[in-house]
């Protein structure tokens, strides 16, 4: 069974490589009669679009095309497919390292796997193939709407600088999305830092989802966290995930970590919003934590395809830190899980 | 889509509540003509069961009946069928609670998603359902074993006490599954003290499996460590999981985070022998934050089904820390994991 | 991927062998709260139990019991467990035949498969397994009598004698589930003529669905007609299916096949009740044709597991025709598939 | 869960809208290591292709491009999605009937399903989706041809005239895909007469799969003549399908119908290759019947999406027959499913 489809009553499946000719996805299960246009995508394309942020010098102009599944501004029902072409790619400059495994990438286990690779860019293990998770995310975020689930990521941790507000009208005020407007100048002088040091940075990405009803989640195995869990670990760069008090949870006394309830609600949220697998109506909360890019400029050990020992050092325009590409990630692949849920828990109810 | 079954081409379904009349597992896709006896499950099941232990004083033996699936010792490539059934199981102590929803329990979100709840025990969703889990690991141990795979499971901190050491020899010669000697000792007492306290503690298992081929995992979606995620989130009170450098990855340097590579292999493992989703060939190590028990004797605040304010005190045989049992679930779902993705690598392989 | 489920939302996973401990089912993806008592199930397994039945002189009493997924006589929306117990199983006759492929069996094809075979009775692959479908398809007709829709299947060919008639009163009034009066009796003679024969013959199963809602079917591959087609053809002895008009169409002009509407409905039913592969709200009718049963009285050639020629004879207690077995193999296997697709249905609808 | 996936482990996702912009599939779970080129897949759209052929004056020039899962002319194990882009289309005509049903079509049960419905060209139910499923055919054929497994379809049947010859070389040498010289002139002088009377006829098409090992086949359920029934059952035109010796099974005796056994193999091939859902190594042998084009030129009743009395007559460039776009479909279908299951049989073995 391949594993380029994800979900199970709204589900996608995404295709293309970093130097190929498109990326793209197939959503299929999306409700009909639900108001889509390209611009509904490409508004949150456009957020992960690195642009003129810090972290980046590179230009990637992704347009998305809406090549089936709708009709008249609205969804029919059928597949719904996005595109977005490559423009201008060259791949020239992975000439040098293609018989090269680059510590941290892909490039040695693809290798073994298929026996066969596209080096360029990294092919099907770059970053560049979440493009198509933000594009079908945006799709999501409309089925999501229709129900009143709102779903945020933002950044509370990077480069060791930790946020200690949760400011999320700052959020996406900042090329960072930051979630405090103290500790993201000390964000910003990180990156400039580690860039002088031709060395990269992690951090952690933290999701908030408002407005889920009580019931999404199949136990025992599909458990709402367990979803949400292999959905964040499925983005390259993430190492950990964590719901509610999370690792912290592991210290905690019963009595701490349980949440009271009293008519009003529960009187904290230690739970994130889920139990035994299932969202209890209040806010979902997880956390991820995100390594530090690989392609650094100091220089690597590392071996060549014959097993041959070698050095290895990215030059040129790459980013300081994932983290900026991948809070967009996370709330796509969020919102990826609440809308196949949501439409999972209506096929259990007859009337 | 509901949500009992788990693995793709190593597929198991589990059935069974806390107080029913029996739990069990169909485990589909087992290769034919492994040896398999009720006694190699058996052995898995008595590590889970909790006899003697510090940690609880219930008694529960679990005895397993293979029902289908395998001929004169060996297995058919038809379904295994795994049976335990409930024995001297008495639910009288249940009827007092049975309007009440427990804080940190699924009696909430239960009654929430499907209008109707097995109160006794926790119904589908007490621990109790993990002893599914940890029969169907038995046979997935026995496809590893047959490729030379071993997974290992222990504790690494208990109610806030973490082992410095991974003394693997010691792990199975505690009941805590502790992997440090002396760490040992002082984790006993805070399970004793705890326990005086009528409240609970959690802690963190970590999973060492070795001998992996390189290759296992399907990006993008379907990466090893994804559904490693998965199935370890999934189990009832795991909130947080992270592989090899896990959370400490985002405050590392990529050069600090990044695994050199020299023709004797990884110079260190912080990938936690995963890479872009597939396994590197190196160990793979993973940790599970494991939440402290809800149910306490302390007296917690909660409402009943119809919404009014009600204490809640659970009294009786009660496990101080959910540990013990859960360090072999750990185990059995990383297993299941690695035997699953084991039989999906050689389905890409034509020759 | 293993082939034991079936459904994606009402979805069941079946195991046991002819001559093992016991035979069953889990059901996953239940609706809760609907009304279900073991004799609700046991109901369907004896119109499936040959008792003093024309075709066959064997006995097996088949007795239900509900291992999980019920609390108070309803069901919880947890995975539903039957299990049928095999009783006084001899399996000394299958000795002298242990090493011999039967012609039309699957026995030469079960061990190029696995590499193994549980020769007693035909293991996996008797027609015994089809007792819980027949188990499942009763908790799927509960399902489809809270939407008001009706099943229904019958005989209209055995051994070459064709019903005229479609009296469904008179179905459930004879052994054979025969649907025409008069025709029945030629059927009982042809039964008893090719008894003393030591041969076997097949036939045709006709099956009715009532009170369809239009909408059910997934394009284009999960359509209702493809769906019905892989569930009958999976049915042991199967070899043809055909919808509304069946192999019939193939020799009809499009004014003809085609079935004109009117405000009041449509004219004919020549689609079957199927239009594009979604139910059109008229009544769904299928027809499959049924092989005679392989084990004859009457010596055919064969070889052994060695490629040595050989000759088998089936003495003993066999059945004439698998029809009256099937019929109702057929109506549970055409309910499993509505229950499935109505649940679909409901997962495309955002409201 | 949606409908527009079809296989397990060689899966395939297709997409699009007969007057959309592009129509396409995704290939998941392919090989690596294939040679792959545009010409492979390009040849068979071709087959397909109209052109010059008797049954429509239309011309539709599909050109098929390789998007992604590609490199250096050979599959990566990456997805491999193809696309075809509509060409000059003209949805003018599709106006004057955007309120009617066609009887016949799926115009009725997309509007009662979805509640919204692309009329042009009959959207996504139209016959030209399976454009998509013949460009994964091509790919399937790869994967068998490496396995030297050769699949071919022809027509048996059209209009009520029949083959009596199997003459395979002329196969591909006749616009309709007969499998008999002398019966072809009258098979061309029907759909004169037909098109002539504004009529349109069905027929027979027979699928032969040489060189299938044993093995291929799921039970219980994804028996390999159940999948190969679903996946024919699939195309819309389809009324029935049978394997071997299908509808006749029902009237031979059980010593006419078992395939006898000797050491040099089956003396007959009433099982058409498939044992217990089990290929057992024959040539695997089905007949899927065609139903008559729905659109035809004489006059039918109908009513408009108000429910009111209409006519319709459809005019213009019409389809006489399906037939010579169906074989390659059913070609295409066969491919798939043995190229699934081929894949399947691999991940039950450990060695």
């Amino acid at each position: 069974m391949p594993g380029n489809s994800f979900g199970q009553c709204f589900r996608i499946t995404t295709f293309g490589e970093s130097h190929g000719i498109a990326l793209g996805v197939i959503i299929d299960g999306c409700p009909p009669n639900l108001p889509l246009t390209e611009s509904d995508i490409q508004k949150e394309l456009d957020r992960r679009a690195p642009g003129k942020r810090l972290t980046t010098p590179r230009k990637e102009p992704d347009k998305v095309e809406v090549l089936s599944g709708t009709f008249e501004g609205k969804t029919t029902g059928t597949p719904i497919t996005l595109i977005i072409y490559n423009k201008d790619v060259d791949s020239s400059k992975y000439e040098s390292i293609k018989d090269l495994f680059r510590p941290g990438h892909g490039d040695f286990t693809y290798l073994k796997k298929y026996g066969i690779r596209d080096y360029r860019g990294g092919g099907r293990a770059s970053g560049r193939e979440t493009v198509a998770r933000v594009a079908a995310g945006a799709v999501a975020k409309k089925v999501l709407g229709a129900e009143g689930i709102n779903v945020m990521a933002y950044t509370i941790a990077l480069g060791g600088i930790w946020a200690k507000d949760r400011d999320l009208d700052f959020v996406n005020k900042n090329p960072l999305f930051c979630c405090d407007r103290k500790v993201y100048r000390l964000m910003e002088e990180r990156i400039s830092e580690v860039k002088r040091m031709g060395d990269s940075i992690g951090g952690v990405v933290e999701v908030l989802a408002r407005g889920c009803p009580p019931g999404l989640g199949e136990p025992v195995f599909d458990k709402l966290d367990a979803d949400l869990a292999k959905a964040i670990m499925s983005i390259g760069a993430v190492k950990g995930v964590e719901i509610g008090s999370g690792f912290r949870a592991a210290e905690l006394l019963g009595s701490e970590n349980n949440d009271e309830i009293t008519p009003d609600g529960f009187l904290t949220n230690n739970a994130g919003g889920i139990l035994a697998g299932i969202s209890n109506g209040d806010d979902i909360i997880l956390r991820a934590a995100i390594k530090p890019i690989p392609s650094i400029e100091k220089t690597q050990r590392t071996i060549d395809i014959y097993g041959r020992p070698a050095e290895i050092s990215t030059k040129g325009r790459h980013d300081v830190s994932a983290i900026p590409r991948i809070v967009p990630v996370c709330e796509a692949m969020v919102r990826l899980v609440l809308a196949d849920h949501l439409l999972r828990l209506k096929a259990i109810r007859l009337y």
